[in-house]
């Protein structure tokens, strides 16, 4: 199984209980049984109006990457239309835990495929992450993504400055909706795909 | 002329002057014959390591929109490879001058379209912009814009927040970029076109 079925897999496992057996902390905040007690004091943190779910700003402002850049707010969007199973717009505690559980996998295939430990995932790690999941891409898609996904300035001589951990992230699901997209409309394998501009529009736009 | 086409063509006029002469300031900086002085104090202000260009990082510091929410780092890196003209990953003070246009056209558009001056775009009034630019997109392509590039949370109730100003511009250009794309695969305006797998990615990769 390849690290990024094993990712994918994540928020569907629905393993959490939704018990409504409480428990009082000490802060007189409320924590649900079977909670893991850390998550839920983050949880708990992160949700500065208390309102018992998180909004996409404040998720946004609790997600860091490794060297503390904020994530992207498409890639919070991303997670949000993921996980938010209840379709209120926002997260409640069991979707958080879903949603930290497919961050935390995401996080191991990050470290294992940024091989130079430097926190972020430059163009051969790109292509060996992209090819253990199944996208043996041509090197001018490479050349694309590993610009697109950068997190910084791309001078014009020497490579970019890599990419942090959301963009990663979002660029492997981004090629991966895009390429089954592709296949839904090419249906025997042939490699062309014929579209409308409406069925075009909707596909590319549709891609996180 | 549309207001886009407006928009467009403000990154083609090189009208700025590219004279060696210089006098000082005030505070000892150098500002360059011809150029507006407010817009110079303000481009060394964002220039904060002096490497007399922008990078990425430091324009993203810059830019704001109405609210003064930063603009997102691909909004920001879609400016830097539309105006880096001469390929170094920065933008120069003239490079900058253009930008600025670019973003005061886009701000004027903006304002139009804004019929309610609530700051943000919503529905109807993405609806009219895209149609003003030549995009006639049906409800369902809309609500997917509309969804995509809303700037928070999206409740299931009631429509998204709106989007703000960085979102919007890249938001349009994505329409035009993507059109543009499938047109090029579609030359006889059938409303139908045919791509590889390579193409398609490359296509919709290439979209900010």
């Amino acid at each position: 199984m390849s690290y990024y079925d094993a990712s994918q897999g994540a928020h569907r496992s629905h393993s959490h209980s939704h018990s409504h057996h409480h428990h009082h902390t000490g802060s007189g905040y409320v924590t649900p049984v079977g909670a893991d007690p850390q998550l839920w004091q983050y949880f708990s943190a992160v949700d500065t109006n208390r309102s018992g779910a998180l909004s996409i700003n404040e998720l946004q402002h609790a997600l860091h990457n490794g060297n503390w850049s904020r994530f992207d707010l498409d890639t919070v969007k991303m997670l949000v239309n993921m996980f938010d199973t209840n379709r209120t717009g926002t997260i409640g505690f069991n979707e958080f835990s879903r949603l930290w559980q497919y961050i935390s996998e995401w996080q191991r295939v990050f470290k294992h495929f940024d091989r130079d430990h430097s926190g972020t995932i430059e163009r051969r790690e790109l292509s060996d992450a992209l090819r253990n999941f199944g996208y043996d891409l041509s090197p001018s898609l490479l050349t694309l993504i590993e610009y697109k996904y950068a997190s910084g300035a791309t001078a014009a001589y020497g490579p970019p400055p890599g990419i942090t951990f959301d963009r990663f992230v979002r660029a492997c699901v981004t090629v991966k909706t895009l390429t089954e997209a592709f296949q839904s409309f090419d249906p025997h394998r042939e490699g062309w795909a014929r579209f409308s501009y409406e069925d075009f529009m909707k596909v590319t736009l549709m891609a996180p």
